[in-house]
């Protein structure tokens, strides 16, 4: 099945057109550059609501999306909320992606710790939280993208046609154990 | 006092029969292994059903069980509950063990991350969730063991007549400083 | 402004005298050790009991504190619940101070995963959660500080007169990136 991939930029600046989504775009192109397999793309920008955020990954996972990818809003600033409106609408949260980002950006700066970037599990998609910025995006999608293709695969338990992620291997390799998690 | 320790498997396939557990086993032979003080396994296999792995759960801790080692259902799979079952019955969350495990088993596999194991008290008993596979287990125990024995003495300040475990110093050194956390 | 900075012991013992608070002094210290621009203290010592400590994080809060740091009752005996009393006055949970301090309290001690230390958002306040014996503070101040003056900075986006706090770069850098987090 063609995966379908949502990339959900949050900005209240952005979601007005008073600044050029810098994330969405990074991630996009990311996202070319290791995969192999056939995706198709879904895109849209929202303000930093709860409301407007939850309500784009649930239209995101009811599509198909099987992984939504958000990018912004995940610091401490009074209008951050990303992370809260990632856990309303998660019925699972994976707490081991934010400590693994959070410990990759730890290497680069001692700010790193500000981050509250999450993940979870919303219908069939994977939730994934990552920063604004270009350059720290690449940083954690290098971090937990390996695990990815094999978490949707785990998220897909039992469903007859499920998506199946693949990456480019000499970009990335995929890890897919033979034994459960 | 003599130390009862549960060993709770959580798995649909080995609660039918259709499945050996491996698990278990596992936790038997290693705790066997590394405690020199008097301790009783009890045991349970029970399928991946947040009230049944509650209900076990609650039922070792009023047996007056120290230790509750589960292992099975901590992944991303639709039937994997047991990180919500253990929430549930715990009034307090110990994070730091699965963020400790996730990251010792990140040393192994990059999917180390998929894991949603967690930690909590429920009554007088530390509840910690294992994976399923038994190296895995080993792995995880042996990063976490030597804090157990001195968590188990503060679960229990100032109860008169608490369980106290013991390790082979040969095989771990328990840790047990003289102040407080 | 003028940096006003809570720092509240939590302990029966103290609290009732029975017992020289060690924490909230050895906070002091540190912070005059490392703070550059002019602050002043606010402090208090309650007793390990949620509604007690809630309403001291709260009124240091209303009065204008931009950091309220606590010492003591983190750990998993059955009288510790300050992570539980932060949690439930602070609206934005911050989850990487804990996993930062724990990590690096790892290296001195097996049985700092027992830690439950967190840190969040209550108003225009950072609180953090540190241990109880000053060398422990210490190390976690050490680990998590560099990322407190960025941290008070972006809790105050669209206040036109934040807090600032300054440290003395040759003790302490304060880390500020240009780009949000």
């Amino acid at each position: 099945m063609m995966g379908l991939i949502a990339i959900l930029t949050v900005s209240d600046r952005a979601s007005r057109g008073a600044y050029a989504d810098a994330g969405g775009p990074a991630i996009r192109e990311y996202l070319a550059e290791v995969l192999a397999s056939p995706w198709e793309p879904r895109e849209a920008i929202v303000p930093d609501d709860i409301g407007a955020i939850a309500a784009a990954i649930e239209a995101f996972a009811a599509e198909g999306c099987c992984l939504i990818v958000t990018t912004g809003g995940t610091g401490p600033a009074p209008r951050d909320v990303t992370p809260e409106a990632t856990e309303k609408v998660c019925t699972k949260m994976m707490p081991g992606f934010g400590e693994r980002m959070r410990q990759v950006s730890m290497q680069h700066v001692p700010t790193a710790i500000l981050s509250r970037q999450t993940a979870g599990i919303c219908g069939g998609a994977l939730v994934v939280n990552l920063p604004g910025r270009p350059k720290s995006i690449r940083e954690c999608l290098d971090a937990v993208f390996p695990a990815i293709p094999y978490c949707i695969d785990l998220i897909h338990t039992g469903n007859p046609s499920p998506p199946r992620l693949e990456t480019r291997p000499e970009r990335m390799v995929a890890f897919r154990p033979q034994d459960s998690v």
